[in-house]
């Protein structure tokens, strides 16, 4: 297929699959005449996938790039295409403000009491606790309660996870899942919160139903 | 205190603190000699508060700033207070990157299956409905029990920040850790979730101990 037909078939505007070929996001097509370039199946695929990577997980085109090279390296196990793509979806955004070893150390003890098996390389860990060092500059120093609320949802939605990707067929459709549904199970949760928020603030906060109905 | 001191006393580098005065996102100082401007500890207060939501909250200038405008109207109820916030801090990356009616409703059958009461303006639902969209161009079609296992997620971690909230003393405290505590929800969840997930996948697809030591 042509470009505009490639274009037609992911649902994507053209000036957007030039953009991900202009980026190296894209394989080539064949060359099919001088002035033509053949797509096929393959590239709608992965049209759909950078898109939904760029937009919707709202990754970096570099990031794009390094979650694909580690889909695209076949000879790697499943758990490395896990652990590198969990990696690159969660570097850090400035590397000067690390979290503080106290952070750390927190985030270990409740994981460990939960009896979870997790790597200090993990990079939730530092994840977790830049966000336990920047609840604290409020003052807020989250208690047991607090984080193991936080732990025992962090458990139910990776158990979800891990047996949705039990039903995919094949390979490829299985690290598609574990990379597209670590960066989307985040605003997944995030946009659930705030729709569980506002049913739990509704008793302690009450507004009139004006303001409700105009918010 | 002048400026080099109030970056000692936030823990903040005097190049940021001199950033937030040149973007807005904090209050003049009183002038005390021609050369000389004096701050107090409300400055030190509101440049962690910055620090926490630019570097740790991922927050752009504009919307940090409009959260600020929030919490400053010491008029606004509460359950404005929030609302706005939660607004500001979900704004869609691309405004033409919509979620489709059948997602929303979606996420809504599921929301009203776990009798929560919330509105169809909560920014959450867009939030959630535009992940399942992106899940879907991967060919996962969320089933009820991934869906479900999110939403009781959600649930426990809002039910512990508004339970956190009813701890602060004052308003200006609680109205803070509502900001900061539903930016800051986010990373710890991701973080938690990746290091659950590590666990969740040890028994799904084993790796050598070598591996694992150096991943």
């Amino acid at each position: 297929m042509r470009i505009s037909e490639l274009a037609r078939a992911a649902s994507t505007p053209v000036t957007a699959v030039k953009y991900y070929q202009r980026e190296g996001l894209l394989p080539p097509g064949e060359k099919s005449a001088p002035n033509q370039t053949a797509y096929d199946d393959r590239h709608v695929e992965r049209v759909r996938l950078v898109r939904a990577l760029l937009e919707t997980g709202g990754l970096s085109v570099a990031v794009t790039k390094q979650v694909l090279a580690v889909l695209d390296a076949e000879a790697a196990p499943l758990a490395e295409v896990f652990a590198v793509a969990q990696y690159a979806m969660t570097t850090p955004r400035s590397p000067e403000s690390e979290a503080t070893p106290e952070a750390r150390a927190r985030i270990e003890e409740r994981v460990s009491a939960a009896g979870w098996c997790a790597t200090s390389d993990n990079p939730g860990l530092e994840t977790a606790a830049r966000a336990l060092d920047g609840l604290r500059t409020i003052g807020f120093d989250a208690p047991d309660d607090y984080l193991d609320a936080y732990v025992s949802a962090a458990a139910s939605a990776a158990r979800a996870d891990v047996a949705a990707l039990q039903d995919r067929d094949g390979r490829t459709a299985m690290a598609e899942l574990m990379v597209i549904g670590t960066v989307l199970g985040d605003p997944l949760f995030a946009g659930l919160r705030r729709l569980a928020q506002q049913d739990a603030t509704h008793d302690l906060f009450p507004v009139s139903t004006t303001d409700e109905a105009g918010a």
